[in-house]
């Protein structure tokens, strides 16, 4: 709340009106506020439906809980109130471009000024207790894979795998899921972002699984790619090509390298092995309490990696109607070192 | 499409750019496009990053797909092509702010108007095979209902609770959740939004258990309050009045009346057994790709129920530090009659 307010300050904004549920959580540790006002001083104002009025007010820090009544048209009570303090200028984080227009013709000549990227320049160093809790969303993520690696064998079907994950990751004591579970077999692992269906799982497919447990709102992420049976020598060529490049992007990751050349280094390596057409999405992408957040690591990134981000790393190689290897994990950035925050301890091949 | 196309026409306007993901789907059966481009007439083209590529040309419907090269800024591409087209006016469902802006700057004279409604008018009609996965959804969700009131006892945590209907749901053939579960109990089930939490399941606690499976991108929605042991007076009250709330408006539900006249019944009832200032939301919402979506069931709806309309009907009532009651049911309606989707086949107190 001090540093948000400190860049208020040096950008002359008198206050912010946020919508983003997330950035709301971050400043509040409440979900389910609607908007959130905070003034470069004075008190923050978080405004609640009736649904969520009592719980606002026993969870929410940092704010007084305003109500809007059931029946009371949220937008005009909130711009009524945010008229009265008279602001100068107002930043906003991600707003719909109806509410926008609505804010606009009612607020009159105020500066308005979007403030997204402020709240990502604090949302990206991550403080002790995020690191602790992703580091605990990681730990229900490995388990959860460690189980798939337990029970894969043909003639499962994809979404029974996801099953036996997403309950192992569950009764261990995960607050839910960070994203759709991907199980995703055969000649389908060549969709990057295949999901999952009702496919069984047969001898000589590779299957794609990439999950991701919640932790008191915050997201990890982690992928594993299983040769099922006999690997052929294609297979084993270009699952060693991406875990091979991402070894090599992990070893270059480090306080100070700018995101684009840990993307570089991966995408090279693949490219020199043959594959580089097949490398088809970015090396990988902050995560916290969004699951893609900044910074980005990929090949136009303009981020430098910084102590308290917390990114993954996941090169992958996808060849149509043949199949796809994709290797993930959740990496905590450090000022003198990083550390691999999934990692299921076993042999994985 | 050919119903959107008469809207277009009607409306006078040239083209829809559509960048919801639901509404993408809706129009193209395909998860995972960037913007879906409708124009008038001819071909409709699904703007798509590499990521994606492969998988949309397989699995996207009624759209040609229009690659986003990795590094290729995708929104400078897109309105480089739709300005080529020389619409004079474009329709969009919803977009942000910073995007409108660029839109504006780019497009110049064009006219541009919000769709969002126009594409909800469809999307609250369901077709017949959307009704089937729904009730399909819905069974699922039953199922994972059934679960809980099988083991449900003292001494279990709500996240354990939560993994057992999960897991149920999962393995019965659920493409996933369709929102965040909800085992809420003791004092805390008085929070409606309350999540789930590490807390002991007690004798005498209220327990809320709200929960949806997704079955290929269709929701339902469903809650159950138990009474674990040997309910109180005062509990047994509550309950009695949430349920004959939800009979009553579920008897009014029918092809024809007015969205807020079934709010109306229940709110009255509810307000007439003494608890008026405790049902804190609206009584329902229309459900489908999205689980909140219109219809609305509340005190302000402009709504008229309608053939084809698949909604929920869930009062509640929420006394603070005491605990809470709700109970939901996922309802079709049709021409002639409607039919409860949710439905779990137990006498359920």
């Amino acid at each position: 709340m001090k540093k948000i307010r400190e860049i208020l300050s040096q950008k002359n904004i008198d206050a912010l009106l946020i919508s983003d549920e997330k950035n709301i959580y971050y400043f509040t540790e409440f979900s389910g506020g609607f908007k959130l006002l905070i003034p470069i001083d004075g008190e923050c104002v978080l405004f609640v439906h009736a649904v969520n009025y009592e719980a606002a007010n026993e969870m929410a820090r940092n704010a007084r809980v305003d109500l809007i009544k059931v029946g009371e048209k949220a937008e005009v009570k909130i711009l009524n109130e945010v008229a009265g303090y008279r602001f100068k200028s107002i930043g906003f984080d991600r707003i719909d471009a109806r509410e926008y227009l609505k804010i606009r013709g009612s607020l009159g000549d105020i500066r308005i000024e979007c403030m997204e990227d402020a709240i990502w320049s604090l949302r990206k160093i991550k403080d002790e207790v995020e690191i602790s809790l992703i580091s605990r969303a990681a730990n229900l993520t490995s388990r959860g894979m460690k189980r798939a690696f337990e029970i894969i064998k043909p003639g499962l079907r994809e979404y029974e795998v996801a099953a036996e994950i997403e309950y192992e990751m569950r009764r261990s004591g995960s607050s839910g899921i960070a994203f759709d579970t991907i199980v995703c077999s055969g000649p389908e692992s060549a969709f990057p972002h295949g999901g999952l269906g009702e496919r069984e799982i047969k001898e000589g497919d590779f299957v794609i699984i990439d999950i991701g447990a919640r932790y008191h709102g915050y997201c990890a992420d982690m992928t594993r790619t299983l040769i099922i049976g006999k690997p052929s020598e294609r297979q084993k060529h270009i699952y060693e090509t991406v875990k091979e490049a991402q070894r090599l992007a992990i070893s270059q990751t480090t306080s100070g390298v700018r995101a684009r050349e840990i993307d570089e280094t991966a995408r090279k390596y693949i490219a020199n092995e043959g594959y580089g057409e097949y490398f088809v999405h970015s090396l990988g992408h902050g995560i916290g309490l969004d699951v893609h957040e900044p910074p980005t690591i990929g090949p136009v990134s303009e981020d430098i990696i910084s102590p308290g981000n917390v990114i993954t790393i996941e090169p992958g190689i996808y060849i149509p109607r043949f199949g796809g290897v994709r290797i993930e994990d959740t990496i905590l950035v450090l000022k003198e070192k990083i550390m691999k925050l999934t990692e299921i301890g076993l042999e994985e091949e």
